[in-house]
């Protein structure tokens, strides 16, 4: 993965406009990003995140969430969280007895990942749903030094990818696998049960360990820019991420990881995740960085290493 | 309305311990207020809040949201709030026509109203559910000066509260009237459609409306303790205010502010909200406050005239 300058004719985006001294405010990026009147080098960052179980595990599913809102600050450079409001729905369809097993192991998995990200949650909502719901709001009060801005790229820089691709294909075949028929029939024949356990437990590994150690390696190798991989999958963010960049650069990305056999399974199942393709939508995903190659050739795999333990696959 | 010393054998609640230079951390209290550490005299308060759709137009229930989400930054004495963010939900039940008009109709009605708050929606998290949802959050890097702690309430202070009472019972009566059938028949012999459209329309702009007005007038009169209705009604919040307070104190709640007919529509219904036994939910419901009779008696009036409009009821 590196930078080369842009060649193309680049337009810029709606959000490629400059701003010297004070950080642009927050649509389009991963946090947004107010200047606090009256306060000088005093900003608000924060962003919010919700959704629906995708694991089975009550307790990790509260991690995923939690660590899954923060990676939205940490993209942004943000390692400081100073508050966090937890949102929160029971399903109407639970019977007591299962709420009373679900809720509060959910609630306990946030809290201990907020936690661990050194923050307290101290307040939120909680409704009735026809749908199970976690997420929550992580906000900090930091200085500009605090940020890094997604826009400063240069070229000759180095990619970085701080976890694996695949969450999705992952927690898909899974699910198939619990409920047998006809999707499971068409992966078995190219994977096995022990496969398909191990890598949703990896995914489930990946998914709720927080974005922290990267954001804090991007200050201390001096990134010039990231994003956090997500819904939009690598090629969504890294485009987006591109985008934003004040120099005339292109992003090359090349030697990805992807969790163990998600490759073969999306080959098999017939449905198209648009893995190989790069728009696999990920949960929790890791932080997508680019650093000076001074720092890089090392850089690249220690990050990769301490945040992940992922070896790089062979696609 | 007033307050006396307490006179029965207090015991101090949870919430009740003491801090003299820095604000208690928010469990308990309407906003959650985070000391930030490095920069003195900086606190982060903060609120979050998301439900269902209460009225049959998009656009006020929009606004609503809004004003909810703000009214708890309100009742710390929190004016200027510097961010917000929007949780929505669209329906997976709506036809595309439907999700159209009604989405961005919400939307606006909520961006609307946080304009008049003076601060802008910068980002959120729109998904789809079974239920409408919308909601927000909202945030205020502010001074200690800037926050009205709930706690700080004299014997001989008064009592005031901006806004009438009885929103849930003119939003059900509403529902009635629309839907026909038994319940629409329990009360009809005691009001009129004419009636139960002038308090729906009444409670709508009721809960619309910010309660920005009385948090300033909070400062410039010098409140000394505030909360605002909500779900559990004006005794359960009052109660809750009352053992906060540092000082020994009992509230003593009398001559409420209720909407037009309400009294009358809740003893022929049959269902029962607990309005007249003080437990009726409120949505978006006004502040109550206690303040120095010095500024008082004329106040309680000019407060009440200038954020509602409304007339004493003569309950």
């Amino acid at each position: 993965m590196g930078l080369q300058p842009k060649t193309k004719n680049g337009t810029e985006g709606e959000k490629g406009h400059s701003c010297d001294t004070v950080p642009r405010m927050g649509i389009g990026m991963d946090a947004s990003v107010t200047p606090i009147p009256g306060k000088p080098d005093t900003f608000l960052a924060q962003t919010t995140d919700f959704f629906y179980p995708l694991v089975d595990d009550p307790y990790m599913q509260g991690r995923i969430a939690c660590a899954n809102v923060l990676s939205d600050l940490y993209a942004m450079g943000v390692v400081n969280c100073h508050n966090m409001l937890m949102l929160l729905a029971s399903s109407n369809e639970f019977t007591e007895a299962e709420r009373d097993v679900v809720i509060p192991l959910m609630m306990e998995g946030f809290q201990d990942t907020a936690i661990e990200a050194g923050c307290l949650v101290t307040g939120g909502q909680t409704v009735l749903n026809p749908w199970v719901t976690v997420g929550g709001v992580a906000s900090s009060v930091c200085s500009q030094s605090d940020i890094i801005m997604p826009e400063g790229a240069v070229a000759g820089d180095v990619l970085v990818l701080t976890k694996a691709l695949g969450t999705q294909v992952a927690v898909n075949a899974h699910q198939w696998l619990e409920m047998g028929g006809d999707k499971w029939d068409k992966i078995s024949s190219a994977t096995s049960e022990t496969e398909v356990k191990n890598a949703y437990r990896s995914a489930t590994l990946s998914m709720a360990r927080l974005n922290l150690i990267g954001a804090r390696l991007m200050h201390k190798y001096g990134a010039t820019s990231a994003t956090d991989v997500t819904g939009f999958g690598i090629l969504g963010h890294a485009r987006n991420l591109a985008e934003n960049q004040l120099a005339q650069v292109d992003f090359h990305l090349h030697t990805l990881p992807i969790i163990r056999n998600m490759v073969k399974i999306t080959k098999a199942c017939g449905i198209s995740f648009k893995l190989l393709q790069g728009f696999s939508a990920e949960t929790s995903g890791g932080l997508l960085m680019s650093i000076s190659p001074e720092v890089g050739s090392n850089i690249v795999y220690k990050v990769l290493y301490v945040c992940t333990g992922s070896k790089r696959s062979d696609k």
